[in-house]
């Protein structure tokens, strides 16, 4: 059976299905979300009008063997930054999705009445249903509620208070194997799934077509070695298995680029107590998952399970920006904190990164003072109750500035930067500066050759090579988000040419194609330059492609500024 | 005595004067203030950074014998909409600079310390002085302890709470003849004076060189039939003095272009009981004062002083566009209330407008009902305590509905739309639209044409001729606010050519100069270009000059839309 595009109309209540459209074909994941948006939704419109459209899309190997290709990309354009966005996430719903020969599910319109509805897909496509019970509930409580009703083997998309509330932070939950919860994290794309009136989605693969391999022994001859040598490459067989991607707290210190106390400094004194070394020891004393995947197939395992000290569980998958965020930028060297706070923002369904960005700007702005835990904790509650003050925060960490007369705030189109001080980690700052998505780490990842010396290495002091480096890794990053491969998989994948080879075959493979790895990966500079051209046509102009001009203080240890020319960031898009 | 430049450099806190330079000489008031920020102010400088400058500079005609010149321009660019800013007030301080001689006084800097400082300014030049006494006083209590302290002659200027908290709505009072308040309203020009810590300026013109017209004969011969035809106008020199600004509630909900209930319906059915009518009758029995000017020379005296049930001074010079926004837009069909609101708003120093459509915005959001007049005083006492949702709502309609994930939120550029519905009135549509400014109704006044029929006549329903119109009108009040004249002297002088014939004999005479009145009006559609390079370069596109997607509703009675195509709004710029 051929993979189909379902259409949910929530102004109508009704749903369709089409075959997928030519122009459509070859794609997948971001690659398939980002044209949709720019093909269907008016680059003007507002995110939580009826003419924003909310896309969800498994990549082009979600569901096969090939390992760590269980990522889902949502797309919308963006209640944060007004931008077009694209936001991907592990756990269990891609693999269902494609199971059931989906495509991509388009969600339309806007009902008319107040209410929120729920979405159940399976073989037979999908329905709408009014929703009373769940809604006001947190994520982990729809989560149980949810598998405990339909089974654990069901894939589940949520949105938690903020998203019903529209915050533009919000995010949308997915859960994980264990019934856990992962994020669609940036852009507030749960604030578009709120304005939709949709409480979650759940997705029943059972019965369903799967997924086809035109050639599977090609396939295998892929799959196989491509999967050892992201085992046998020494940060995702090795560091990210052990620490997590906290695994960067000790080296960013140490490199001077981990931004603290609201991009102050480069280094936290704090560092040695919420370090990944430091982690591992706490999950492990506490009878934790020092490393678990986020979904099946993951044979990286940067993910984990945290205790409390009696071994109740408390979260999973806290990540290192996390845990930068509220350790050293907000100055609270305390994981025990950071980790209820994950498990806060995991389950009132607000994106971590926005969220710790706006805390730090929260303390800039003397509400609670830097290294208030106690206080953080009670700020994210005040979000999921939606008292104004967390209102505000929901709203991200631009809004935080503008209500409170701040201009020590770290955002580029309004979206939070992350943990890699674009002073000190330069690489960084330009894919900042630049992406498409509004600032966002993970859209062109510099810190393997900023920092870990893997696939080549450009100073992460000097300006000579970093445009070019981003430039190349954001192309490469859209080519990962279009395969549903993990962004990890960069590591050992993007600048071995053998292993790159590996990944086309794949492709190839599975529909029965003969294209290049070249060509593979110029699907990457295709996509990054619709998503551009629809930010052009949105209103944006290179004048938004700009740090905030704070980062021209020189940022300890190493009084690093930020000084490339607007020429020189400008020649990003020189593709 | 040469006119002068005066700067107050708060980074160092020192303060300097210079001659006019050649660039800026025939420039005064808007003139002066956009093209100060045009070739000082970095376009893409956060506005509360030290990079932004607050200009103020007397119109051209300040202090002279020419009727209704005493408005004073406050330039900058805006925290409120990221554009240019120019925004005028009557009152006492405009005169004062002229009769010192200062043409501008141009305040750059932000101080290190973090303490609140004041101006003062007289004939000897500019003092700093750190502040403590008044700090956190609203401005009644400031205006009443300076004139107690410094006599009533002295012009100030001073921000509230607002202000202070650099809230992007805040204002710059203006003490007026008698000691009560104007504002540079629009733009959030409180937060940037907030910012560079000035509580408030303190002019005393004392001793002070004093105007110089050279030909006075001349002047005179211009300027006494000039007065005449202001008075002679049936709008100048009745409509308003009877009735205030506010004889429009009864115009407007006639014609269906008054916005009820945030902007859903066009006629109110409690306008009777807030219109200009009423409002004078209530005005006169409790011995308040129906008309009286906001600054000496003023002949229109479109003020007034209301007082309450008792006879007791409420407030000042109270607008249409406030008594609109509280009554119809927010459905509060009660004086008294809208009286002390207008008091309350001035005494914490926020801009009426875009605080009466932000409760319209909170209204919307469901935080208190439409109509409920307790509770909106209750939150607007919330932004004088600085409370987070009084912070929201201080930082303008747009924030309100970011944060709360609303979208009937009527603003262009962030800015709030005011009291003349887009849709039924389509002139004032293309202005909110295209101005430089922001969504602005006095930047190209349609209303005489569109409602009056006064200076011509374009049917306020029909697309025909509205862009032309607007492009008129806006070029012509950025002449008048060069000259420092109201803009109400526009219903008689903008279309009568022998009354634009004695405005510019009377700037020709002041300066000796012979241009026309065509060449003087030319200086208008100069400065409104040089704003609109500053708004480019400052990263706006046309994509900026849009109405909210919501116009495209119907609006009640006549189920007006809005209609302009993109290229129609944007063939305003074919200058």
């Amino acid at each position: 059976m051929a993979d189909k595009i379902y259409r949910v109309n929530m102004t109508t209540l009704t749903t369709s299905s089409e075959d997928v459209p030519e122009k459509w074909k070859g794609l997948g994941g971001r690659g398939l979300t980002s044209t949709i948006v720019a093909q269907e939704v008016k680059p003007t419109c507002d995110p939580l009008s009826k003419d924003n459209k909310l896309i969800f899309a498994p990549g082009l190997l979600a569901a096969t063997p090939c390992a760590n290709s269980g990522r889902l990309s949502a797309g919308a354009k963006s209640p944060l930054t007004g931008t077009i966005k694209e936001s991907n996430a592990g756990g269990t719903a891609a693999q269902c999705l494609a199971r059931l020969g989906i495509k991509a599910l388009i969600i339309e319109g806007l009902p008319e009445k107040d209410t929120f509805y729920s979405l159940h897909v399976d073989k037979n496509g999908v329905t709408i249903r009014e929703e009373k019970e769940l809604v006001g509930k947190w994520n982990y409580e729809v989560m149980k509620n949810l598998t405990k009703k339909h089974g654990d083997k069901i894939g589940i998309l949520s949105i938690g208070p903020a998203g019903e509330m529209c915050m533009a932070a919000a995010n949308i939950s997915v859960k994980d194997p264990d019934g856990n919860i992962r994020s669609h994290g940036r852009g507030g794309l749960g604030a578009v799934m709120g304005s939709k009136k949709i409480k979650y989605i759940a997705i029943d693969d059972a019965g369903g077509p799967g997924i086809q391999i035109v050639d599977k022994e090609k396939f295998k001859k892929a799959s196989v070695p491509f999967a050892k040598a992201l085992v046998k490459h020494p940060v995702s067989g090795e560091s990210l298995k052990l620490y997590g991607t906290n695994v960067l707290v000790n080296i960013l210190n140490e490199s001077g680029g981990l931004p603290t106390r609201n991009f102050r400094d480069g280094q936290f004194a704090g560092a040695n107590k919420i370090s990944g070394e430091t982690l591992r020891d706490t999950i492990i004393s506490r009878k934790g998952k020092p490393h678990h995947g986020c979904h099946a197939g993951c044979i990286i395992q940067c993910s984990q399970v945290y205790n409390d000290k009696d071994g109740n569980y408390v979260t999973s998958g806290i990540e290192y920006e996390t845990i930068w965020g509220f350790g050293a930028n907000c100055c609270i060297d305390d994981l025990d904190i950071i980790a209820e706070a994950d498990h806060i923002m995991d389950d009132i369904g607000i994106d971590s990164i926005e969220t710790v960005v706006a805390m730090g700007v929260v303390m800039e702005a003397g509400i609670i003072p830097f290294g208030d835990g106690p206080g953080a904790l009670r700020l994210l509650k005040e979000i999921g109750a939606g008292t104004p003050l967390g209102r505000t925060i929901g709203a991200g960490a631009g809004a935080v500035g503008r209500t409170h007369g701040i201009t020590r705030v770290p955002v580029v189109k309004n979206q939070a930067l992350s943990a890699y001080d674009p002073r000190a980690v330069k690489g960084m700052g330009i894919t900042y500066a630049t992406s498409t998505m509004g600032s966002d780490h993970t859209a062109g990842y510099c810190i393997p050759v900023n920092i870990l010396k893997v696939g080549g290495y450009v100073d992460p002091l000097k300006k000579e090579g970093q445009v070019e480096l981003s430039r190349r890794l954001q192309i490469g990053t859209t080519y990962l988000d279009i395969t549903g491969l993990c962004v990890f998989v960069g590591f050992a994948a993007l600048d071995d040419p053998a292993v790159a080879s590996l990944l086309a075959d794949m492709l190839n493979a599975k529909d029965g194609l003969n294209k290049t790895a070249e060509e593979w990966r110029a699907l990457g500079r295709t996509v990054l330059l619709i998503e551009h051209e629809f930010n052009l046509a949105a209103g944006f102009t290179n004048k938004d492609d700009r740090l905030p001009e704070f980062f021209k203080e020189p940022v300890p240890p190493h009084n690093a500024v930020w000084d490339f020319t607007e020429e020189e960031i400008d020649s990003f898009w020189n593709f």
